[in-house]
């Protein structure tokens, strides 16, 4: 029995529901049945009812299911961008995405601040002819965060460009205005507490009509994750291939319990428990934030310098069956990172902070 | 609770010890763990090492993980592929296979016989300049096998060409020659018992190398599932993206299982239940062999032409909490199929049969 704590930026805890669903899957036998059956279709349905109602998504978005984030970065390049896309990067996996465009072959251009940094929007001028604007709402390898207000600015900046925003490891705490965004797309083993093996992605009409532009003028957008065909096959809650049907599964149960509690009170825990750690970041001799401008501070994935090694704080926190996640490449021994997801009851992070009370000051 | 047998061509019954398995990963908490930890490696190592033990995988192949086979079709030819693949094709996925191709802008020819038929090895010639031949060993959809002794006819016959060997729904019950073909793909819903969301892929040298010709060559072979780059992760216990985490867990697991039965009791008593189905096929007054040559006959995805409609089979079958898939596509009605998966006892096999006869004759 392993009875440790996971405050690992991802995957993390499973929310405290899903021993029950997995439970109950298996007596339904959810492993077993096909995913062209009535009984897939509204298990498909349910999930995405589910993230519609938490999100407060509006009616020209759909929500698509793909193995992974890594996965929605390379098809949101194929499916709407011919020539440009235009990155902010303040850390790994910012600059990862970026990556991706240069792989396919497109000119990715950057805007870039040192890791750890968030972005002063006002300066930011969005290249001409840029197809896709990539924001990074939450960088999960330096913590650094950027607020919805600041997202919002970007509609008027750059009409013509579709806005992807990363909240990989913030969603559903940032209340996204989606109506001055095109597409979001988040990790399920990230805030909702599920065990690693899909991708989510929201998208709204302009992202498929884009699509539908490129593939009309002869270039390929991908095979079987064609944006236009994900989108038909979602509305008939199918997908191309057969899915991590298990998967979709508890998501579309811990969507439920989600709802039950609320989208406020979520958030509005989620903030309690940030503060507590920010708190208590501010105040000791080991740790602190290591995004400097509070407003840049991430709410779910707290990263902290520190100036014990991670592996020693981690190797001290064993003892207690704690973890926290070390730093991301370079950071990987003078940061720790600290998940602050739904599935962290208030009182599992009282204790954590407690014991890094107790053990570093 | 969920009683039914289900004999669909996968997702399909999963392996018996799966639920205990999916009990321990959640006392472990397999879902919680990070996919860079030595734990995950260790999780990883041993799913390659139980497959490399249990298929008899010489050592210039690797194991690479995707997320569904349809993946695999989809990265073949990105990374294997710059102008022309060969295809034969007898069923839906063969030519589902073909369309990728096409869809990625490559000149897919095919070599097509009729819904349901195999193919005569010596009539078929392979075009010249043929950079990847797509070779079914088993068609889902029509339940038509290719001997394997039929398959290592095609080195002599185009050696300069990769060989992609589908055997989704068939592995690891083929003995296949891998020092005859290039690459095997499966996926792990069918005949290893497991939840879907998982498409492994067998692939050796040779492709890593045609990879890396096209890479140096200036060409785009994808971003994040760039072969090489997946060959180097994977050698160190590793993915790009935070895979499955869960499936792979479960697949180290069954495959410890499988190997402790034994590859060839395996293969024995999946020939013995294939016979018992047969048979019965044979002789009854509702139901015959879809497949008319025997040497074509697919072991583990039997497929039967029905007089009473598949859906009213299943009617009558639910009754006894019993399911067969129904037809594929067009024949959704007037075949069924039923899988015999190692997962399925020859109790069950045996049940399955005298149920049919009792209701059918």
């Amino acid at each position: 029995m392993n009875q440790k704590l996971y405050f690992t930026p991802g995957p993390s805890e499973l929310y405290p529901t899903v021993p029950q669903h997995m439970h109950t899957a298996l007596e339904q036998k959810i492993g077993s049945i096909s995913h062209r059956s009535q009984q897939f279709k509204d298990i498909y349905a349910r999930a995405v009812t589910g993230l519609r109602q938490l999100l407060q998504l509006p009616d020209n978005y759909e929500v698509l299911f793909l193995s992974s984030a890594t996965e929605v970065w390379e098809r949101a390049i194929q499916n709407t961008v011919q020539q440009r896309s235009f990155h902010l990067v303040n850390g790994s996996f910012s600059k990862r995405f970026r990556e991706v465009a240069i792989e396919l072959g497109r000119d990715a251009l950057k805007y870039e601040v040192p890791f750890g940094q968030g972005f002063d929007v006002d300066s930011i001028q969005v290249p001409a002819d840029t197809e896709l604007l990539a924001l990074i709402q939450n960088e999960t390898s330096s913590g650094a965060c950027m607020p919805v207000a600041d997202i919002n600015l970007f509609r008027e900046k750059a009409p013509g460009t579709l806005l992807f925003v990363d909240a990989v490891s913030s969603l559903p705490h940032p209340a996204l205005d989606y109506t001055k965004i095109d597409a979001a797309y988040f990790s399920v083993q990230k805030c909702f507490g599920l065990p690693a093996g899909l991708g989510v992605w929201l998208v709204n009409d302009r992202c498929v009509s884009k699509a539908d532009i490129i593939l009309s003028s002869g270039c390929s957008i991908g095979s079987y994750h064609q944006l236009p065909a994900m989108v038909q096959k979602s509305r008939e809650n199918q997908t191309a291939e057969t899915p991590n049907v298990l998967g979709i599964y508890l998501l579309a149960q811990v969507l439920e319990d989600m709802n039950q509690k609320g989208i406020e009170a979520i958030r509005k825990e989620t903030d309690e428990k940030a503060a507590l750690v920010y708190t208590y970041l501010d105040r000791n001799r080991t740790f602190s934030a290591a995004v400097v401008n509070p407003q840049h501070r991430s709410p779910t994935t707290i990263v902290a310098n520190t100036t014990v090694p991670a592996s020693e704080v981690n190797k001290q926190l064993a003892a207690f069956d704690l973890t926290v996640g070390s730093g991301y490449g370079n950071y990987k021994e003078n940061q720790i990172r600290i998940a602050n997801f739904p599935a962290h009851s208030p009182e599992q992070m009282q204790q954590l902070v407690n014991k890094l009370d107790e053990l570093f000051g």
